[in-house]
């Protein structure tokens, strides 16, 4: 166990759209620890997703499986009143789906991290949470990436299942700890001092700063970054650089 | 290793859109040794998938992943000029994914059936056929059911995999021992009798005869039947009293 | 105008997957007088929606558009959290894919019925009620089938549009007007002279006898009929012969 | 009629995939006199298809359609082997869906151009290309956007369909006049002054160098241009100085 201060930066990778990826993977595989690689249900096919894999596995970065709702149409973002059961089991095919393209890349899925729609719907609906879950546990035994104070932390802890808590880079926080929606004012944060400074924040003080200037308390163990635009990437090579020069190390958990 | 004849029967399983099942699988699981079990590409979904593999425990048959093109729209049975490398992993991503809810289920994939277009696209296409057979193998050494004769059998001898040779009770065979196209007269045989007369002809003198009378040689492992009309359930049903009374054990191969 | 009885029955028609039809549209063709035809979201595919618009010019049925959310998986039976523009444009594009088909088959879309969820979701959502009828509106001033007390309703009015109000046949009914969720006991009838009467009732009195005994008004313009079934073609014909001896003329209300 | 030279430029747009333009529709909007607008099958959603047709009603650019294949995890670029009478349905109604949101947006479609994979089987598949032309004529007398030398186009002329013959800016010609294929070297130009060199030879003096430097004449009528990456809107540019500089007037054909 490292005694200097560290973090994990996730990133959502393997996206692509008739082969169009939606972020820049190759830059973000040289910035981040984790890479959440879509299952083909939200984003993703099954060629672009391999290559995606084969690149993690380059660059020594753990994978986790990146499920979302059935919904390329929205891109997973948008709220579906699935049947729990259906659910379950679309989370369990997403996972073993992705397992065996991981393996074959030489790598495997090592924890899971719920998509769009999916992963906001978790924090406050029960039935789904716990659809989400036994979906994930019916894969084996992987850690869960979740949004601190989501209901989906309790089923998943009651299923013995490891809890990654999570922290968000540019998105803007309420008071009570959630996330901005993202039809409102303050939902993403574009200044990338302000953003290094956030992470910054949550490595080394374990707190984030809500929009109304509410200081919380965030125990992350990881912080999700983006690169699906020019500047996003920049924004992180910027989380990057402020880290490096903290003295805070990046590292995956799992 | 029994001395009596004996013969796999399969079928398609898992067949749904919409949870509506294109086959009476409940019927068909009385009477099959081996479910090719559909994979969600050309038909089925995730959760009445996981119902099928269930119900394929319960009744102790074997399970075969049946991966299809990505073509719901025409269940699969188009050809589509696949990229090589685009169809193996989508091979893979179809075998993975049915896998993790079979064993979710309690069961496991044990073999492969191409579905549709796909099967008879590797009859013949050498490029489809390396990658569906890299496809498999980059999954694990499984089994794969073929037509005899098909050149995909050539790639999954050489990748070290056991092939299972097919034969089709209720279609249409040319002199040269491929399908009657479904396009075609003759395509389908629809009297009960003749199908059962063909299935122990099968599975006794290891032969079938052509819709020109000419009687080819096929040392068929399988023997796939149809459960998508009632029609075609009780046709079953008299082929497998025709072989119980004929002294022909029902085995699966795998 | 007639004066005698009269009643326009409808039904969801050229609902297939994969060339699959859901109902036995041939045998509903010769039992209504008004058809909602899938519009390729929900289900449906333009050959086979075609094909149902053929037969329906055939039989003299009047043609409505039955759009519902790009669901397939689901059947458009489960709510999407749609942003209303997305939606407005998706009803839109429906029924201007099913109008071409129409007009193909020497008919034409004379109404328009949202489908499942859809249907459900703007008795009571104001933003997607404004957003469909929105997207009815800017194809035409087409008549919109509803159910009664639902706010779509009001924004049709409001925008000129004819409302053609709607009771179900083989539907239980909650006391407050509303059709009981098919997740509860009660939802559907299955007594084929029960629903005869049902219709009946509605065609007659006006009125419908809710789960509870109460008697609930409704001044239905239009009942729906069912084909997913043979027992439910067979419910249809015994209304059918019940409406014709009670001197009850079947006549599209377009 | 103009006296002076004129050609029309035109460009795929609309081609979002989960809202993602693939191509910078606004640039392009102010360079191209022609909009090949997705119609939801290849690529492009209702809502941003709207978008872009209300972008092209500003900027006065004559809307086509631009159905695809129904295959959006390839861009409709790979070959299917549609059955006919399905093909010509599915291009009817996607006509007839982006004419009810051209409509909507104050403007209407104008010609059709098919795309990708449907656009090169058309150049020699006379079973698929008489499909098409039976799709677009079911909808109305629109004139055709084809390659020259296509089969397609005896079928438009005999079905009393004007044919709008077209030269592709960036893209490679085989000696026999088809375009070299995606999967060759030589396949697009990338040079913005060869590109602009090739449309300016077009425009004035009718004719393409091919890849071995074979002279060919072309009666092109219009041109097609991409915007699908930075470097290709600025080679638009580029086109559209040199066009201006020469003389040459950018005008519809419709």
């Amino acid at each position: 166990m490292s005694t200097s201060p560290h973090i994990d930066l996730n990133a959502d990778l393997g996206e692509s759209t008739a082969g169009n990826p939606v972020a820049d993977d190759a830059a973000m595989m040289e910035l981040v620890t984790s890479a959440n690689v879509a299952c083909g249900f939200h984003a993703g096919d099954p060629h672009h997703i391999a290559k995606t894999l084969r690149q993690a596995k380059e660059h020594n970065i753990t994978v986790g499986a990146h499920p979302g709702y059935n919904d390329k149409a929205a891109f997973g973002r948008r709220y579906i009143a699935y049947n729990p059961a259906e659910l379950a089991d679309e989370v369990l095919y997403q996972i073993g789906a992705l397992d065996a393209l991981a393996r074959a890349a030489g790598t495997k899925v090592s924890y899971v991290k719920p998509h769009g729609a999916m992963y906001n719907a978790i924090v406050h609906d029960h039935d789904q949470a716990k659809a989400v879950i036994e979906g994930i546990k019916a894969f084996g035994d992987l850690p869960v990436m979740l949004l601190p104070g989501a209901v989906a932390i309790d089923y998943a802890e009651a299923a013995g299942l490891t809890v990654i808590r999570e922290a968000f880079a540019d998105r803007g926080y309420l008071p009570d700890g959630t996330l901005v929606p993202r039809s409102q004012e303050g939902a993403v944060l574009h200044d990338a001092h302000q953003v290094a400074d956030r992470v910054l924040q949550v490595a080394r003080d374990g707190s984030v700063t809500a929009i109304d200037g509410t200081v919380l308390k965030v125990n992350a163990d990881s912080i999700c970054v983006h690169g699906d635009s020019p500047g996003a990437v920049e924004m992180t090579r910027q989380i990057v650089r402020d880290l490096d020069a903290a003295g805070v190390v990046r590292k995956a958990i799992v």
